[in-house]
């Protein structure tokens, strides 16, 4: 089942993706992650033309992680890590498919990184690896966009990842998916510029839950981003840039200029 | 004025502290901290005895500054930063000064570093260090609690600062203080460890505002942590920790064992 937060009007409601468009439901995306869809209430039926499609959930906190792609490891000639690195993108970097990444001023090598997101559908902490997938509403699809100048300068990414609309999410959580070997893939204006699968994570979905369960609680809504592959590079003013994973669909930003 | 988040039996309530207590104001807290005491309405009085003090505040995010003490640069033998250098430690961090900071299994080094803290009063976007002062609420106290041995294995800051119980503020927030010469102290089981003044910081609160509003949105509420001075050191189960800042008071939690 595919979910999916979006507006008409000045109005915000929830749906579920069908053939053609999607069917407005009264419960919570993450109410309505538990449910088979036979259960759900249906109400208004839209296309997707007609609505403006929103980030499909507000997390309290984007947890990332760094260097997860054994292929994109291999391609910086890098030694696999025995621990996931981690790194937290703000709320206030969140933004849906509707939505433009903007081109800060004060950066001058604006990156993209496609991956995988999943979204937390219960309050967890210290889960194991086993248990992990009870915690998990769904996926989506995630832009870690990164100022990749300040990212250097820094040594500490924080800054380079937080500016406001630097992450892209959606354009839905899709419910029912075997996140473990899925193509993922990213073109630039058409061009594709990153091709892998999640079966070269190095710590998979599952042994990221457990491992951040272990630090901090998550709540429902929170997002784990769990690294791109190979193939990251530049985007400028005007460009078009869409992720696609397989099972979930894209996700296409445009770049603005400030 | 002093503005504290207070709870007895189940209810959470806002007050002011007077001479010997607090009176409970129905008022939120950024409400408050807009208006003189005398416009403010008052309800019942209590003995700071006889209630819980919650953390003033339930930011969305919490922006740290890395180095940013003169005399901490020195003892480091490092050269001061020509930026701010940031991190994020998640709203999961947050606790009030009557919880314990609970020493994760997985860390063998836990220090704590005594800060000033901003609190934001409204919403703060591409704002000047002139300015800055019109969107600041007040000022608390923080301790950053850290993993350090975990930070050294990481590199990367955001796991050793992230854990829950790692971002103690309180006990109130004062509206009304400057916050450029203020002194700074910590005490571990009453020996002083850190003590230093802000007026040693590298980049002012005004300047950090400024800084980080350029990056990101500043919600009503978040917190901005100006970095710690000289004399950072580790904290044992049972220890008590206090931090304290002419013009606020003291902050003061215990160490627990998980």
């Amino acid at each position: 089942m595919r979910l999916i937060r979006f507006k008409t009007g000045t109005e915000e409601k929830n749906g579920v993706v069908v053939n053609g468009g999607l069917v407005e439901i009264p419960h919570s995306l993450l109410e309505a992650s538990q449910a088979p869809f036979g259960d759900l209430e249906r109400k208004e039926f839209y296309s997707l033309d007609d609505v403006n499609i929103l980030p499909p959930v507000q997390p309290s906190k984007v947890v990332c992680v760094g260097l997860n792609y054994r292929d994109h490891a291999q391609e910086l000639n890098m030694d696999l890590p025995e621990e996931p690195i981690l790194f937290i993108k703000p709320p206030t970097t969140v933004i849906g498919p509707d939505n433009p990444i903007i081109y800060p001023p004060q950066c001058h090598q604006l990156d993209y990184e496609a991956e995988l997101a999943v979204v937390i559908g219960r309050e967890t902490r210290f889960t194991s690896k086993n248990d992990a997938r009870d915690h998990i509403a769904g996926y989506t699809i995630l832009n870690d966009v990164t100022a990749r100048d300040l990212q250097r300068k820094d040594g500490q990414w924080t800054r380079a990842k937080s500016f406001d609309t630097f992450c892209p999410i959606g354009p839905w959580i899709e419910t029912d998916m075997d996140p473990s070997h899925q193509d993922i893939s990213l073109k630039l204006n058409g061009e594709v510029k990153q091709n892998s699968n999640t079966e070269n994570m190095i710590f998979s979905v599952e042994e990221l839950v457990e491992f951040i369960s272990h630090i901090m609680t998550l709540n429902q809504g929170d997002i784990i981003a769990t690294g791109t592959p190979p193939g990251v590079g530049s985007m400028n003013v005007e460009d078009i840039v869409e992720v696609k994973i397989e099972g979930i669909g894209t996700l296409s930003n445009k770049i603005k200029g400030y």
